[in-house]
């Protein structure tokens, strides 16, 4: 199988929303009269991103995936994206397999493949997607205030405890780790919360290298701190359940790094005024996504992360970081 | 240094015509009023793309250009581009060249970076570029007709020629050499000719898998076929004095091959009707850039490579194929 043979093959469907789609030079795309694109660019490598092992059809959405929970972290509709693939070979079993999972979520997000690029290297895969928004609309890191409420969507620490498993640190019972490790392998964007949260959120940010990290994005953008609630923020890990010592006893510390600094969750953390409180829950039920108050935005720049009883905890948790 | 350190010494700039630029979720950046957005995506691997003693300037030139070269065949002028980076190391000598080389071919064609993606891995680099064009302007592959003349712009095969010299098959004298090399290490995008030829050309594609391969995909696209006067294309290697065998005779066998599908030229192949060549040549002379007459379209399908006397060559020239 060429190189082309392998695009009309597996990459190749009719331009739908696109004036021009898979094929030529260039793919040709005319947002909505008066609509800002919105545009942003993962890149998924073997051995750094997925395990070398991962079924081909739940990368084929986790690289989608990861890309979507940006735009939905930005507020913006998804509309079309583009796939670069560095190939070690050109393997029909997992071409057939990754093409599956991957317009399985375009397709459930209306977002159409318009082009992209195929050759042979180390297994790379960098996807680039496409949103749109009304001009002002998008929710960007820039706008939090003093005051403002923090919120994080759905659960954190799960993917981190799926990988500890897989790294033989952790075990889990079957289901549990069945859950968890969809969690790592199958992450949801939250792409209608992010559209719900349109003129609600003050600023937002997606947590793809855990939410002390991502959070932190948004404090700088915003010239702002926060203060978080550990004692609330530690209840988001869904296999709380199972993380117990050799005693028996909830193992809080790896809860709480799991929670705080797990990383590969692609929930969104935002922020919103206090008296926006209804309209929160009113976009987490329209966008079907649970929703957690975890702390406050406050003046002074930093993150301090609290007890039940406001005390400051002494432990520091660090962001991913592929370059530390 | 980490991520977020490299991104801000070495990437991040502020946003000129984005609406928003490097370092939120996503960038934001509206075209003009009513007019398309054509897309285009190149990813290159060190060892497969380039080598790996390049300089890294050369190469930051290189794979911005060979993406603007996909915007030029569409005839539409650069707006944006991201880039998804995947460095072994954050290494200070290789960024500070890398984008010095990347910033000037940008800044050249007012070309602004306004997002993309670090991570460590085998070195990749994946750009995306945008550009703009109005509805019904962009060149597309599929516009040919049988009648309408072949062009090509600039030099071919002098890329391939230094590829041959690396791979020490060949040896070329050292000014020669250094020419060569310039065209495979900072191949000229022709963004400037791609405009000129708006409502010009009938059909264009850049020159990336050898002019066989790119002028089979017009012809595909446009369900016709073409003839090509060899005894024409031959001359369109820069260093053709040097292509000599043992005997001091010209190697037209090498030449031809470098020219026909030599790949890694990054020039246009196009199509305009005969009526249409005063308007080719004002074209040529308002981009500063030579164009070369080479042959014809033919309604019946295939390539079909002739001789000064017009009789066919035998052999045959396969495109550069990833996975072939």
């Amino acid at each position: 199988m060429g190189e082309f043979e392998l695009i009309e093959r597996y990459f190749t469907r009719t331009a739908r929303r696109a004036a021009l789609g898979v094929g030529d030079d260039c793919a040709l795309l005319a947002p909505a009269p008066g609509m800002q694109l919105a545009i942003s660019c993962d890149m998924l490598i073997e051995g750094r991103h997925f395990l070398p092992t991962v079924d081909p059809f739940k990368l084929g959405h986790k690289a989608l995936a990861v890309n979507l929970s940006d735009l939905a972290a930005c507020g913006t509709k998804p509309l079309a994206f583009n796939l670069a693939l560095a190939l070690p070979s050109a393997d029909d079993v997992w071409l057939d397999g990754f093409s599956r999972g991957l317009f399985a979520l375009a397709d459930a997000h209306d977002c159409e493949l318009i082009g992209g690029d195929t050759t042979r290297g180390p297994l790379a895969i960098c996807i680039t997607v496409f949103g749109e928004v009304p001009p002002g609309q998008a929710l960007l890191r820039s706008g939090a205030k003093a005051g403002d409420d923090v919120y994080v969507s759905g659960t954190l620490g799960d993917a981190r405890l799926a990988l500890e498993v897989f790294r033989g640190t952790r075990s889990l019972p079957q289901a549990a780790f069945d859950a968890a490790r969809a969690r790592m392998e199958q992450p949801t964007p939250r792409v209608a919360l992010g559209l719900a949260l349109r003129g609600v959120a003050s600023a937002a940010a997606d947590i793809s290298d855990g939410l002390v990290g991502d959070l932190g994005h948004i404090l700088k953008a915003s010239r702002v701190g926060a203060r978080i609630d550990t004692s609330i923020a530690i209840k988001l890990i869904a296999n709380k359940v199972h993380l117990t010592m050799g005693d028996g006893q909830f193992d809080s510390k790896t809860a709480l790094a799991c929670v705080l600094a797990g990383g590969d969750d692609y929930e969104l953390v935002f922020t919103a005024p206090p008296d926006a409180r209804n309209q929160v829950k009113a976009a987490a039920v329209q966008a079907q996504t649970p929703v957690t108050r975890i702390g406050q935005i406050e003046a002074a720049p930093g993150l301090r992360l609290v007890d039940a009883a406001g005390q400051l905890l002494a432990r520091r948790f660090a962001a991913f970081d592929h370059f530390a």
